[in-house]
């Protein structure tokens, strides 16, 4: 359950701004990468320290600068020191388990959220934090392992795909949240595909692997379902925001992420209840065959019981018993056996027992 | 699950604003009509080329395009070109996953929601986009494929009944909605008739089929909630819009589409309710069936059993035995054996197990 | 369920406002009667024709118009039309699958709800719609079929028992609604009366009928809860409405239904509790038996058959078995039977399973 | 169930503000109580009639007027009349089925409630109707019967401990609902005491009678929660209320009242939490003891069923069966019987089923 | 279930404001300590009258007063009386049943709110009740017994880390807060890791003692969240607050900690969903394993009792039955019966029985 509950002991206790990373340490190195654009220029480096993004930050174009790797403490001290940013800011980038939410300190704006992925060996979703500072022309953002959802994103800024080349922190801001959204919709589709073939495989024949198969996915919903839902909340504020680091133009893109989370929630509890009534529908076929299975066999023995009884019967030893001396006796009691066994089984059947 | 999840992974990662066309091609081509009338003129036509249409926007009659086929980027890009659509929205047409929304763009709004068709073969609730931008004096409705909802208005149209004719834009919209919702209940009643059908059968004589049944009808049922549940809103949007392009006097045509949305979800909550009532009613009858079988069955075990064990005794080969010397031994078991089988029934029945 | 679902396709793709009965024919011939009064003044007829009530509709006394019968559409059309009520009203009163609602027209007032009746034959609680319009100085009711819960409002108007006929038509309306959700207690007494019934029969002998029981009445809660539900939006929608139609002294009457009805879902909610709780018990108690008698047969078995396999090994024919020569062997092996036996039910009951 | 639904159909179809007692019939004769006092002077007598409570109307001090039996119809009117009562309000008191509410009427406040009592004969909750009349400076209170939460408020008042004697009517008020809401407290001790009794009794054996139990237990929670569920609302409308009938230094000490209220729903909620899962348990544990006994005991008839089959082979009397004749056949045929034995029961230890 | 319900019946009837300690004694002595700090200077004593904390009221300096036991009624009335503490909360702070609450009184803000801790030997979860006053300059926190989650906070003081020595009251509030709720992490860490731990063994090999481990879990976590759920109230309180005891600056801190229960909320429900879905995963991997033994051993007895019955008709004494005198009727017989069982396994086979 270490996923659902991802902040360390580590912390408890500590002061409050003490940077302490919590949660796996995912990389080696921490890489730093930067992108630097307007309409008509482009420079995209990798950075060897954070310093060499400093001349950026007050340069009129728009700089992306993305921090993958989130232990080196130090490197995120002089980050905070430079761009001016709080101290319980930097404390929730480093504690990799917070709740997806915005906050407005009027220089910048913060907002942290989490990037899913599937690992298809385990059938568990990952979620790995990434969190944003938006400033007037910059865009921080971290992350806690290299292979990202971003991209998309990249390529587009490289090749002045659409809008973004043209707008500002705002619309970046917007571009990789959407990037992120996006990602989730292919995690339901292969959540929606499993569940999908095991109800093919419930109605075909229903097997013990799909209990745990089923439980497994119900869990991976609980999980999804827990990271995505304060989302609508990061993204209410993101639009209500009245900050004039976004445009007002963003809004109608960040309200279009907004439906797209809303939706993905509608499809979770969907999904949620397919799975419910699957198990109902699992637990009962299965009962149902046992039952039948059950029930021929007990009539086989309820029916051979009592001829079984019949001939213990005659098997005695007693010195007197007539029928034995009888010559057509042996043949008259197989008659009877076969007639009652008969009678037997037109009485289960009539009583659509068999 | 692909019903539930109709966002394609071919869009992830695209640029905001590009059109690519998400869900199934189920057009070879697209096919455009258009009506245009007023109180006392109308024009019908099938459009060739989408230009053909163009001279009907700055005229003052009320002009209907319907699209069928979302496939042809070409053509919506002109249209959107034309009638000054925003990109987002050119997107949202084309792909098929979206959330039943309304948008005001000032000089148009915008709505999306879903046609619902029921595939008898299936079982399965059929949905299908339908988009509407509502302007001043035109009315654009994209749609899938062909077989609609809408041949009641067009017939209205023709023959002039009602107030469609007298009105503008808004009753047409507050029309095409309507013919989409009152469809909706169609589907509930094969759906209502189906459980109602059901519920007989399963006091009549409980099956396993019942159980699959059931089961697909709640996935449908959950199905039907999802698309609907959001039109709510969307009809809100509609009836709070204070937009010039409708007139006040839709207000209370759209609030009657509400309610008949709202009693939609109603019905369907209360159906899903019924749905998991006749669920326990049919696992309980068929585990007291299955009970009752056994228990008789176990019955006549249990008495033969003893009864053979008895026989068994009376088969030893011992030397000395001296009842199997008794002349009456034979029959005086036999009594024995009738007086023990049949206590033992007195008992069972007394104890009210047979 | 085409209770649950009571909107007709012959509905569906004709012109709102045209007036076709949806439901089922209750009534031959539609009768109108008619109540005129003030405190002095009771007029009390049985009309012919609807025309004979216009001459009463502009008198300053209180007019309260009964129809009863829907089918006759022309005269809905005349009523319509002398009294000026719109035509999507006229729709909603013919249409008789309408949701409990009340809307302000201004001149008149639109209320429509649910008069239910128990049939005590089939079990089902049937529902038939009662529209009100409420005018200046005129009440006009209209109800499906003959047989109605407003039988003590006409006797306290003919009396002059109370309020009534010193107040005008809000008092009217008021008087009108709260004799039917008095009658919902009615109902729900029955439906009250009939579980405690079946719980005190679930304790002393759980029976496969109650089961079936169990769900009709939990259907039926359904059904109620569904009609009931929205007739408190209504209720508020009167309470909150300042129309001038509606003296101001009404409020507190309308509040004390309003709470009335929330008193109904209370204990909707309450008695369906109760039934689940009632199904768990019923299901739990027959899987306790069930278990309890099967386990005391397969003892019974278990013990007899290790002694009917010792009763066959001296069956056996095998030519040299010392046993079967020993003088005492026959009741060494009865003795040697009667303990095992009893060991083992003696093992059986300190492992209480006996 | 009727204590669910406590509105008799005695009331159906009278008119409005029609007194008419509802209920059952606790009392033979109505008592009053009187308690008139300041913080100096304490009257307190047995009233013969009402109308020796008049006198102390406008009197200055606080006078507390106890009415316990409520089907004295006459009496009620007398008070009604004389303190100026609305006639809705006279008829709520004497309906026992009233759900807790508060209403201002401006010269005095209603708020009617329920006293709750634990009858440990049948294990129910008792619920009695308490209303209360606040006026400027006398509170009347009306119960159903003898035997009150009332005594230690009396005898603060006696003792004039606290500051009940130097503070008004509001005051009283809190300490009369204060008084009742304690004692749900105790009703829930007594409830969660035999939760915790019942939790462990589950755990050590469980029995049958657990199950009726746990239903009994369930009922009365959802009884409980029923009748304590709107005494939050009411005690809002007090917290609310600006009537300067009630001091404002009361607003403290009803929000603590309503801050119980909330915790008691807690409580609620939690244990009938617990209850489900100990449902939960017993059903798994019964089942599980249950599949146990099964298992073993089909096991000892599943390895003897084949030996007896051998037994029986060697038990016929072919002519020609050479093993017959063996010497050491009947050994090696017990040596064969117990190796297979064995072997099953090895088997099946091996596969855990022993 | 006494920890559910902490509410004692000594309270009842008792007049509001009476001083009795509700709750478990749980120390001998009640322990007074002193912090008295300002970022240059720190007093830290341990005191034996709480007198001696009297002068440090109104010093400039921050006063932390720690309190602990809660019996000494006196102590706590002196204090009462010093720092003027309304009598209702002295009542509160002695009756460890309170609901998590902030009030503000001006002068003072009173706040208070459970410290939980894991007993791992009982495997519950442990309430302790902490009431804080808030003062300009001086903060009281009462707790139940000795240890708590304080110590860092202590440590953090007297080595100066972090803001706290520089900060004022709200800070300090802020601390003892923050410190108690970082604790529920730890406690959920433990409980996740439980689940964790069962779910794996559940997996592997479902074992009767698992029922009742996920049942302790599921009332340990009701227990939990109904401790937590009203902190988030309290904290909605201290944030909204706009007392001039709190500084504006320490509204992000209370916002920190609000984050951080609406996601141990989520947790605790993500928990319980786990668990519910790990039952049904328990229950049906039993029912199924228990399935697949009796079928087993049913085909087994199914198989062999036929044959035991053509034994035992050869085993009967009949004088003429002629198959016994032929010569190779044993063998014979022999093969009818290994090709009757060989038929018999092959069809369960094939019918997938076996």
């Amino acid at each position: 359950m270490s996923r659902f509950i991802k902040r360390s002991t580590k912390k408890a206790g500590t002061a409050p701004g003490t940077l302490v990373h919590v949660g796996d340490r995912k990389m080696d190195h921490t890489r730093i990468s930067l992108m630097d654009y307007d309409q008509d220029h482009l420079t995209e480096r990798e950075l060897e320290s954070i310093e060499a993004s400093f001349p950026f930050k007050d340069a009129p174009r728009v700089t992306w600068i993305n921090v993958i790797g989130l232990h080196d403490i130090g490197l995120l001290e002089k980050i905070g020191h430079h761009f001016g940013i709080h101290p319980l800011v930097l404390e929730d980038i480093v504690h990799t388990g917070q709740r997806p939410k915005f906050e407005d300190f009027d220089d910048y704006l913060y907002t942290v959220f989490k990037m899913l992925t599937y690992d298809s060996q385990t059938g568990h979703v990952r979620s790995e934090q990434v969190s944003l500072i938006i400033g007037k022309n910059f865009v921080i953002s971290y992350q806690e392992s290299e292979g990202d959802s971003f991209d998309p994103v990249r390529e587009r800024i490289r090749k002045g795909k659409g809008k973004i080349r043209k707008s500002g922190c705002g619309y970046l801001t917007y571009a990789l949240i959407d990037a992120i959204v996006d990602h989730y919709y292919a995690i339901l589709e292969i959540l929606g595909d499993k569940i999908e073939t095991l109800e093919k495989l419930l109605i075909e024949e229903p097997k013990t692997i799909i209990l745990e198969e089923i439980h497994t996915l119900k869990r991976e919903m609980i999980f999804f379902r827990k990271q995505v839902w304060p989302v609508r909340e990061m993204l209410n504020g993101l639009i209500k925001s009245e900050s004039p680091i976004l445009h007002e133009s963003t809004t109608l893109y960040f309200s279009d992420v907004h439906d797209h989370v809303i939706q993905i929630m509608d499809i979770i509890e969907s999904l949620k209840d397919v799975l419910s009534s699957m198990l109902d529908l699992y637990l009962s076929t299965v009962s149902n065959r046992m039952n039948e299975v059950m029930r021929v066999l007990t009539i086989i023995a309820t029916i051979f019981i009592p001829l079984t009884f019949l001939a213990g019967i005659y098997g005695m030893n007693f010195e007197y018993m007539p029928e034995l001396k009888w010559r057509g006796g042996y043949f008259a009691l197989l008659g009877v056996m076969i007639a009652a066994g008969a009678t037997m089984a037109f009485f289960f059947r009539k009583k659509k027992w068999l």
